[in-house]
């Protein structure tokens, strides 16, 4: 078997970082990954600290970053689970100095620039920025294979993005849907998603035996959305809503047909479009994917109904917003960039 | 003060039940509701051994039903919370024993014969139950408050139906929405709202960190709601959902006005409409009503977003499925059938 | 009817607070109360900003403290929902301008100082903090319900020890435990009890799908425990659980009896402790106290199972911890205070 | 590489059925396991149709019971995942058949008549019925590992009962704890203990935000406990409790040690007994376990706290009562039967 690759993980502390760490610590082709920590001072020596889960498979040492030590150890791929603020600062580094790098965070999935304001990225070295920003490659491996599998920079997609570009995609890339209707996305998350700092938003009482909608036509992943599916951003109306579970996503999504389909038409669509594809699953209708049957794994998983008049039609998407909507579809993309098999290290 | 009026409540052991039970025993205008239950036979003879919450509050006796016994008592008012195959049967009976009914059932929301087929009805009277059906209130005292305190017979409406139709009825009834582009209500309930027969779908490991779409373009509800609205069944896309939370209902409602309007514009016209009426709330913009404002409370929620192009129209709505959706919303009906003021019994 | 009452509550922000702010504008023998802020500065001026549940019931302006202006208002009765600290400056003050108090936090209900070290409380004026803590009455009124009729400082009991001593008063007081063979509490608390300041620990995530354990021989409450129920530290075990619910609590109480009893004995023992105190419901064996029961009430709940031997006796007690344990306890002592029935503004 | 092993399961529609089945199909010893369903007659052909969460690894298809079928294709080893009543009739048919068993259900557990009694076995054959109960080997493999290597039939433990045997066995093996003072353990489990089976009691709406204890010293559980701690019925005091979360077992242990000790030799003398265990993770004194930490593994996670006085001692236990209190502890024990590394399939 050939040597295996050296990679490190920078921001292991979020809820992705942990499940990307135990991912690549099971992946087959990868030595255990390096650790590395943001902060040089304090903090916790070694993740099984932050995540007392990790006890007893051996230690998780974290280290600080540095790029010498990073290269002396031959790592060649690096993976950020980081903010986008820290992403943005750190890739043009990790690209200088070789590497090649998925990143978790939204600071370079976007190529317009319209897109972008919302994050206010302030670039140190702005034209590097910005040649990174053409080159970076969108990581969805169902779209993008051949791209993501050249790529120095991967842009791994928001976990919203990935449930609703997946739905979409087949329909729209066959121009069988009606733009000037509208498609709408009412997409419904796990608190997982809103990230490990507490806040008020976040505290159980407040999420409990609730439901809440937010950010209403404001949500960063709109930018994405529209991008990779070519659509105009008044196209798309896009609704968040926080659920009281700890993970998963279930986006219901509703587009009219330009001309009027049987059931059958459009599950063949669904099914033509991702042959091949090992981490999408179509319902056979009436079946419908529901949050549970996704969970802990790296499916995206989608169904449909359609109306009597064979034109309103109804899409449901299912993914864990931990696993293809972050690290195990950041996995997949290391898959394609090494020539391995896309299930390697997620069955 | 005036005699105090004798109610009686028929199908106490289902959750709306229970519900009522408790805001007819606290209301300040009733004597202690005659409790009936359907079985004559074996069973529970005192509502407490159903529901031990209601224990050191004295007795809540269960007494078959007679229709000569009621009478003889002096009840006047009889609530149904009784599956509607039962109020189909019972109802008629009610009505011919001189009774004013609020039934909590589908039996006698629909009017047009298209919108009823879904239930099945078994009508022992066809010309008895046709001419009640004529003749019943829909039971949504924020549209028909003169019908209902004159009525003989009220449909309480459907849960969804509530947080629906009320989102929906000042901008329709305005002719401020563009029906031809559609209507759509991507709906979330608690699970109180599926009944309290245990069944697969209603085990606890079933929900639990869970979501599912359910009954797409086929539930019961789309009938009352375009009936109510005026709209025909092909303008209104309704989608349930099985949230992992006991009670509430969360609707996210998509139209597209007919002309831009300013944000201003539209909470002027929601607000208007609902003046005077003390169980809708219309949140201010930006903020928005979630599940947990309006549980346990007999409010509706109301709150929307306003594209940036001004047409694209987000509504909120948000009710506690057993009060405004069920039992807060009768008791509602029964004030205004006796002239006492909307919030009596339920602040 | 005599004037009604006027009171204030100073840390409305709390969910003891909220609850506390219903409660009072409730209650029918009291003005709607001042809710008095804790800061001067910043901040919501209205508590409906805070809690978004309470709009559509009129204003819930937030004044900041002024002893002056409550005494000009006819304030003569306070409620402090502050932090231990607060209460602990707060209080003296309150009592020199001759208001009455119920403080629901830590600062005064415990007289041993060995139980108070826990707290590390500053005082600054040392000799009057001393005096207070002397002429403070525990307001367990079940126990103590002559002392808080005449208190001028009521000290609110904490939750836990609101359910744990209910539980052991009655067989305690007659003697018929065997203290040497111990006495444990096994306490299980919904989130609300720890607060509603964001922590890692209160997180959904946190949470959600999980049990811990903390403060194992450390709780705070333990001093409390023991002060009332007159037995040694070391005779009682109390281990408090963190449940995955917003609130409820439900203590598992093991302890030994001196004797052999019958499960009739014990029932009676229970029964006639608490005649006459409606906020106490023995349920008659083998049924038992769950968390549901007794939510959004002000009963504490107590059953029991006797072993075979008629010796091993298992406590089951179970409060809203927001309710009896906290809010609806002090409007239980106030209606002691003023000669009301005791569950006047709690049914 | 030597053959791969070829298993069967029984009974695999239930919650440990489904997990035993994918820890089966992705070990890399066994062949894809064969799977039997009890019923000859209608229901699901495929495993998938029970749980979707299965689609699009291949097909799972549910065979008749033939134990010819079963001989003619090379299975050696047989799980039985039924009812404790099924799996008393049907055992000795797969031992006569010269089949390796491991049996999870409650059937072959105990030694002791009396303990039987709570089952009401109905044997067939009574004589084959005793000699297999004596030379069932309790699959417990911390204990018996030797046993387990070369058992005919292993009695897979209960789920409460693996977590409190494993965290009692150090010290009472050790004659370190004052039995006669009681060890009590306050159990919680999640939802999936209680099986599959949709009830009253497993409703969404009886469980969410709610915490009840049950079956008070009859738990049958407490024989396993007994018998395998080597203590008198009376000795031990055993409450489960039902928790709002899918999965997941906390016990929580009180015992009197017979002598002061000190932290550190408690921690060594757990430390020392589970040496060379990988399934037995050992807290570091003062961390503690909780449910979150052994979810979706098959550790079972050990913590304590001792009193100041050296004596009253806590331990905290946890595991996934599907894992290690069921499916993962099955594989364990198949591992120990083919000599294989404990940890096999289950990392």
């Amino acid at each position: 078997m050939a040597a295996k690759l050296k990679t490190a993980v920078l921001g292991v502390s979020g809820y992705s970082g942990l499940e990307l760490t135990r991912l690549l610590e099971r992946h087959a082709r990868l030595e255990k990954p390096v650790l590395v920590r943001r902060e040089n001072g304090g903090g916790a020596r070694d993740l099984a600290e932050v995540f007392p889960e990790l006890l007893g498979n051996g230690g998780y040492p974290l280290q600080p970053l540095s790029w010498g030590e990073l290269k002396s150890k031959g790592v060649e791929l690096l993976f950020l689970a980081t903010p986008h603020e820290a992403s943005r600062a750190l890739v043009p580094e990790a690209i200088a100095h070789g590497l090649r790098v998925i990143d978790l965070s939204g600071a370079w999935r976007l190529k317009q620039e319209q897109h972008r304001e919302i994050y206010s990225f302030q670039d140190a070295d702005a034209a590097t920025a910005s040649e990174l920003t053409e080159k970076a490659v969108y990581g969805l491996p169902e779209l993008h294979g051949n791209g993501v599998a050249n790529a120095q920079l991967v842009a791994n997609p928001g976990c919203y993005a990935t449930s609703v570009i997946l739905a979409l995609a087949p329909l729209l890339k066959a121009s069988l849907v009606d733009r000037a209707r509208g498609i709408i996305s009412d997409s419904k998350s796990g608190v997982s998603g809103a990230g490990k700092t507490p806040t008020a938003h976040t505290h159980f009482v407040s999420i409990a035996d609730n439901l809440s909608a937010y950010s209403l036509f404001t949500h960063r992943h709109v930018g994405e959305i529209v991008e990779q599916l070519g659509v105009s951003d008044s196209d798309l109306t896009f609704t968040p809503h926080l659920l009281p579970i700890p993970r998963g996503i279930l986006s219901t999504i509703y587009v009219r047909l330009n001309r009027p389909m049987t059931a059958a038409e459009v599950e063949t669509s669904l099914r033509d479009f991702y042959s091949g594809k090992p981490w999408v699953r179509v319902f056979a209708t009436p079946k419908l994917p529901q949050v549970h049957y996704s969970l802990h794994t790296n499916y995206c998983d989608l169904g449909f109904c359609l109306a009597e008049d064979g034109q309103r039609l109804i899409l449901i998407s299912c993914i864990d917003n931990l696993l293809k909507g972050a690290a195990g579809q950041a996995v997949q993309n290391m898959n394609l960039m090494y020539g391995w098999d896309e299930r390697e290290g997620l069955r």
